[in-house]
């Protein structure tokens, strides 16, 4: 985004989530209970960046009849989409990268998202997602007895010791987040995003994993040693929390609401063709924690009958990036829709690789995505000002 | 719509807008206060519109697969124009009959509702608008003196005589709105839209009023005849009730509430290129009047913030059309936009006189607009059929 705006002399500006960062609505008390968190909805943030890019039109010298171009990723690109789909006066077009509008209801498989974390690691390295398959049954055995259980919690450093049932299933519950976000972050050089991380960090960490039928023990201390390299690139690390799996800043809280009201994804695994413990999708159980929670249900249609679901070609100027490392490409739009609602698939790129600043280790596929980015984003511009002039 | 729907083989579904009618989301306390109003928007009904359709698709039989069209005047032509903005997954296009969308903020001057109201009287007689013009001093005058106000009160039948100089304010308001209404309602053929009403109610009303320099009583007596025709057509009504200028089932009350958040139309008159006593938009009055009456200050950018004001043409699919007679097609879209937003001007039509049943008394160009707009209306559903087998 730094690189393209300078090119295209454009201002940069980073609107902040309501619910997130110092955005807290309520102060302190903004998580407190739903009568509070009800302003936590897509639709307002979109209704909040209308306000803001009418606000910095009217007031930034020189911007008024500037146009505007809605850039995100992740949760910030389905923004971005629907951005451009609700408010098309707002903003010329909208780069919406690794969004995955289409994680939700019934429009993609559930099993989607784990087949592309386990695809990563199988190409990774020998026998790597293998090893992890044969983990969730070797961490069972040993969490049969209670000096397996205190062996586990020694030999993964973790900060607080396995002691119920539950513990157990949140180990491997974090054990599978890591998973995930390593497919996320599969970038081919150096990088910070949910941790900091070598380039590459799957192959760096199938180094690891090559050897699935060890015995328990053996092949749990490769396991360790493969989500050292996640937890603690930078050897920091003292101990390892099962309630971290990325750094602090994305600001889980607020997410965590949304997933329990709109943001309802369904994912399951079958532990056959994905590498993960089999998990259904099951919805009323999601909702029962949700209740738990935060006292609400979650209602699944809500986005695609507010968004479209699949239904979206009569809107226009969005380009949707995907990363085929990326889990997140499952649920996101990899085909052209129209001339005008364009897929941009990076095969190499991990989670909004493109977005991302220039790298002398960028594959040629991100670099052809941020050419074809910045075309259409001239393209748009252009268009625009063609019909201002006729105005 | 009925006639239109035999022909397209259509189901009609006429969906009550939360808050009106027997949609009371609080039952009795809707509309006690704030905390109960705060879901009654704009939003959320084209919200409820997208749930409905969505839903009556997977419940009626045969309904999956066909495509829905959104239909309404006035206000509800104002919500069909926006569902097809802001749901273009949900209907193929939309009707929006009469339908004020750019009466907000500075999109057209305040002055021009009032002007299209005084035009018609121009045209319905002789010295008609004059006459109104020189009544509201010879009100005034009156009003100076006890035994005046008296008379008045006598003389308009009012059902609690006028009192304070309040009173009296509020007596020109109504028979300001009387004239307001008759324009909207100057169908060719007898109706009871507002109220019940002869053809060309204009007509008949400006024949009371053809000599507008008569002494006070004289004219008032006149303007007395005039008003009789709209509010006494029946021959049943014993007083008139200042309160009152419409027949209730439009539910006023949750149009006031709207009116003092979203709905800001603001208007003026200057009493010279009008009939009307001069009266500027005063926002800051008009705030403090709806704090007082519902403890909330309206936010008047709202509406074109969030559905685009003028700036509305990379949507598709809309009919905008429009009653010459009628004083809110000042603020209606009466030029197209692009090929698929397209205005049609009925210039003897009042109030989405085009949605009412065909009658022998219809003008030209109404039945040509019927015609027109039955042409869009297969011209969308054929592109979504093509479309439908593409996929």
């Amino acid at each position: 985004m730094w690189n393209v705006a300078e090119e295209l002399g454009a201002l940069l500006i980073f609107a902040e989530h309501r619910y997130y960062g110092e955005s807290l609505p309520f102060g302190n008390k903004s998580f407190d209970d739903a009568r509070y968190l009800n302003y936590l909805t897509s639709e307002q943030a979109l209704a909040d960046f209308a306000v803001l890019v009418r606000h910095l039109k009217k007031t930034v010298p020189g911007a008024q009849d500037t146009p505007a171009i809605a850039i995100g990723g992740s949760y910030g690109g389905m923004l971005a989409a629907w951005f451009r789909m609700k408010y098309p006066h707002v903003v010329v077009g909208a780069l919406a990268a690794s969004a995955p509008i289409w994680q939700f209801a019934d429009l993609v498989p559930c099993s989607t998202f784990y087949n592309i974390v386990t695809q990563d690691f199988r190409k990774s390295g020998n026998c790597c997602a293998d090893s992890i398959r044969n983990s969730w049954a070797a961490i069972d055995r040993l969490a049969s007895t209670a000096e397996g259980t205190r062996w586990m919690s020694c030999t993964f450093r973790l900060c607080s010791p396995l002691k119920t049932a539950q513990d157990v299933a949140n180990f491997k519950g974090w054990l599978s987040e890591t998973w995930v976000n390593l497919a996320m972050v599969d970038y081919p050089y150096q990088a910070n995003f949910l941790q900091p991380l070598p380039a590459w960090p799957i192959q760096v960490v199938c180094k690891f994993l090559q050897r699935p039928k060890l015995p328990d023990k053996a092949l749990l201390k490769n396991v360790f040693q493969a989500v050292n390299v996640y937890y603690n690139y930078s050897g920091n690390t003292s101990c390892f929390s099962l309630s971290q799996t990325a750094t602090q800043s994305l600001g889980m809280q607020g997410w965590y609401y949304q997933a329990c009201t709109e943001m309802v994804m369904p994912m399951c695994a079958d532990g056959v063709n994905d590498m993960f413990e089999p998990q259904q999708w099951d919805f009323q159980s999601y909702s029962d924690d949700c209740y738990k929670a935060w006292g609400v249900r979650p209602r699944p249609s809500w986005i695609p009958t507010s968004y479209g679901g699949r239904n979206i070609s009569s809107h226009s100027n969005i380009l949707f990036s995907n990363g085929g490392l990326d889990p997140w490409s499952g649920g996101g739009v990899t085909r052209n829709i129209t001339n005008s609602l364009v897929a941009v698939v990076i095969p190499e790129g991990a989670h909004h690789l493109d977005l991302r600043s220039n790298s002398p280790y960028d594959p040629n596929s991100v670099l052809q995505a941020r050419l074809l980015e910045v075309h259409f984003m001239k393209l748009w511009m252009k268009k625009d000002e063609e019909y201002r002039r006729r105005k």
